[in-house]
Formats: C-alpha cells, structure tokens, sequence
C-alpha cells in the first residue's frame, strides 16, 4: 500500500478511535508496512491535525508503546463557533412564551451538537475524566458527544426508575428555581464507585439540577471534575447555588415587550 | 502544500461533513491547488473509502457540480457487529429481574452507538430522509447516531409537554403491550409538514409506541419512510401491530430459571 492511501486509512482510523491507544506493530501488519514508514506517517499526520486545529496525535514511547489521537477544538475555532450561536439565539422568533427560549432546533442539529461536544472535550481533556453524566433529556446528545471525544462511556439520570435498568438509588433535591421537592434517580450498576465525573447540561438557571446530580453521585463515591453546560440563564433573582462550572453562552436578557434577546459567551474563555 | 498533507485534510473534511455538498472550487482555494489536482486526491480518497468499508465519495459533474462523501457500512463489518452484539446480550448477568435485559451500557457507549447508527444509516441510504424521530429517553443517541450520518436533524417525541418548547402537538394512544392509554407530545414548530421521517427506537415489543409515533407524525402530515429499532422482542403473546421496521437483533429468550438469554440477528439482513 502507497504512503498516499495508507495517510487516508490512518486519518480514518483516528478520527473514529480518539484516545485509543494503538500499538504501532498494529498499523505495520495492518499496511505491511515498516515501523519507520508508519512512524513518519504519524509525523505527517500530526502536523496537519495541528494545522486544521482539530487535535494532535501523542506518541507513547517504550515497549508498550504507540500512539494516540487527541481530538482538541483550537480557540479560534472555539470563539468562531460561540459567537455564530450568539447571534443564532438572539433571533427574536425565538422567543417562547413566559420569557424562555426555543433552542432544540440547535440541540437537534447532529453537526452543531458535535461541535460543543469537541469545545468541551477539549477544555476537561486533561481532568481523566471516566464518564460524563447528565440527567434526562436534552443534555443527553450533549453528553454523548463529550464521551465520544473523549472515549468514555455515558450514564444517564432519570426523574422516574425504569424496570429494564434494574435496582436504583434514588434521592430528593429541591429545585433551584421552583423550590419544588423533585427526584433524581440512577440505576445501581450504571456507575463504578469512586469514578471521576464530568457533568453535562444544556441549561442552568440556579443550578438546582446540577446540585441534584452532584448529591446523587456522591452515593457512588464520584468525584466531580467538571461541570459544562451549553447556557446558563443570568438571573439576579436566583442566587445561583453552584460556581465551578463552565459555560458556552450567557442569556443575560430576553424582553417579551421589546421584543429582544442578549446573549453573550459564557465563561468558558476564563476558565477554559 | 502537498498531496499528502491535502489527503489527510480532505479526508478528516469529509468523515466530519457526511453527504454535504461541496464545490470543487472550494477545495482549491482552500489549499492552493489546481482541480485537476483535487480531482486527483478525491479519485485515491474514494479508492480507500470503498476499501476500508466505510462508504464512498459521490461527484456531481456539470457547473454547480461537486463532491459528497456518502458513509456505508459495509455488509461485512454489519455481519460481525451484530454478531458482536449477539454474543455481548447473551452475558446471564444481563438478565434484570421481571425477565428484562440490562442494556444502558451498551446504549452508554458512544463507539457502540455510532456504529450502530452507521448500519442503519447504510440501510436507509436512499430514502431521502429528512428527519430522524425518537422517543425519549433510550432511543436519543441511536437518533442522532443515525441522523449524523444522513446529515439530518432529530425531532425527539416526549410523554409530557415542556414550556421551554412553546405550543405542542399530542395525542393519546394505548400502549401495545401493557393496554394502558398513554400520551406523546411534539412541539408544533419542530417538525416542517410533509417531512419524510425515519423512526429511530432502542426497543420494540409489541410495536406500540410505534403505532402511537405514526398516528403523531400523521398531526404533522410526515411520511414514515423507515423505522428501525436496536432490538425487537419476540413475544409470541403479543401480536406485533407493525411489520414493516428494520431490527438489528432479535432477543427470543430470556430464561431465568436456566439462567439463558437467547439472542439472534434481527430481520435487517432480509430487509436491508
């Protein structure tokens, strides 16, 4: 096989396998080709992965060694994708009655929902995160494209037990906004004990939800590394209850009566 | 820059934009080179497409022609997927108390639901689908597993109607196998009328949800031109009030006196 098609086989390969790890004899057998060929192989791979900002491959030297794709969303890539969702949501026609917010058309786009996925991977790519977790139902695309950037598997909480996910823990929060005593819920044997946890949401008012979640893991012993969620709301009324979180966008403001919406990016620049 | 550096460059475009067209001009700008060198490039990068069974490149000639990576899966890589997954169900520990099978990892896993969205994907290659439909919760990273790879969006269809979704749609329909009413709800501005929908379901018994999913998206004037499900349940109790889906497999048997679960491939292979 020429250098030419085997450069399109290996780019495939990452691409579908981030942060596995691949022993280099892997490729040589697979292209019968020599370990220096692949080796400059991954060379030109990697410099172009860096230029297209889309990650880099990490080389894993010694008799175990290989190598590994990191899939990471450059910061001007981040900063261009913010703000096009900026001006996205500020599209008067999307405002809902009671003052909320139509966004599943963006939760529902496969394309943009990866996107996010990538800009959060990439900000917890060095936490060892071991499974994202988010509560049922429109972080799970969110959730899921987090875990497939980072190779890790996703565990979802419910309001309500399913018989087909067998016996569960389960524990009462009060809701952040509505004050409301409110369930939470998690099948036993989704969670390993003592797992390190990122959290992902697509909207935080007060945080309620998020304090839910966190109690509810701290029966499996997880320690939370991180917390993303695509929109918080700024809400003066509600003092928020959590602060280590990090952000895509900010809806700082929507007007029924004028008609308006602000929304700025969140504070994923300052703690990303 | 060189061929092999746009290779690697072209490759990583299309794996991430799947059946979106693009101009050849666009490629030529992008990385200075001549058509015909483009041309070139996407010849050796359609050859190894078709090798490494992940689909094509489909060129469109004439003055607003172009180039679209069209993935597949091939019918081999089908074969020992589902295999897989046959061998993977039949684990005795699976077996949930009630006879249900435990599930939520292999639905956690995100390289497992990608591939199963590529088989399905690959399977209704050439419906002209414009939406993928699910219902929450199971079904939502199968849905969008499934609408990446067609490059369409997901409509999700949930049990009780959300203010953050504006004015909905719902009807009331007996479940299949439990005969209880139940309800479905869908917001009004999420679905265009007369779209042409794929159903996408983690679980079918008696195909009741199903039946309920059809009569909503007849609210909405859709065409239901492909239902597919992760695995059906045969269930000779139960009389299956629909035929016409795509299973990948087939759970016949889950014994737990013997402590043994039986599981086939699903009718995708006859169908597909």
């Amino acid at each position: 096989m020429k250098r030419s098609n085997r450069l399109i086989a290996l780019t495939s390969h990452f691409l579908d396998h981030p942060r596995q790890h691949i022993q280099l004899p892997h490729f040589s057998d697979r292209f019968n080709a020599s370990k220096s060929s692949i080796s400059e192989d991954l060379d030109i791979i990697d410099e172009m992965f860096h230029h297209e900002g889309i990650g880099h491959l990490e080389r894993i030297s010694g008799a175990s060694g290989g190598v590994k794709y990191i899939p990471a969303y450059s910061d001007e890539k981040t900063t261009v994708f913010i703000n096009k969702l900026c001006n996205m949501l500020e599209d008067p026609v999307r405002i809902l009655p009671g003052g909320y917010l139509y966004m599943s058309d963006i939760l529902g786009d496969p394309h943009m929902v990866k996107q996010i996925g990538r800009i959060f991977a990439s900000t917890f790519a060095n936490l060892e995160i071991d499974v994202v977790v988010t509560v049922a139902t429109k972080g799970i695309p969110l959730a899921y494209a987090v875990a497939a950037c980072l190779n890790v598997p996703v565990v979802i909480v419910r309001r309500d037990p399913k018989v087909t996910e067998g016996s569960s823990v389960s524990i009462n929060y009060v809701s952040g906004s509505s004050k409301k005593i409110q369930t939470m819920v998690l099948p036993k044997r989704s969670l390993p004990d003592g797992s390190n946890v990122c959290i992902i949401d697509d909207f935080m008012k007060a945080g309620g939800t998020i304090t839910g979640m966190r109690s509810l893991l701290a029966e499996f012993q997880a320690n939370v590394k991180a917390i993303g969620v695509l929109a918080e709301a700024d809400d003066e009324e509600d003092e928020r209850v959590i602060d280590d979180y990090v952000s895509l966008i900010k809806i700082t403001d929507v007007n029924m009566k004028q008609n308006q919406i602000h929304v700025h990016p969140g504070n994923i620049k300052a703690n990303g």
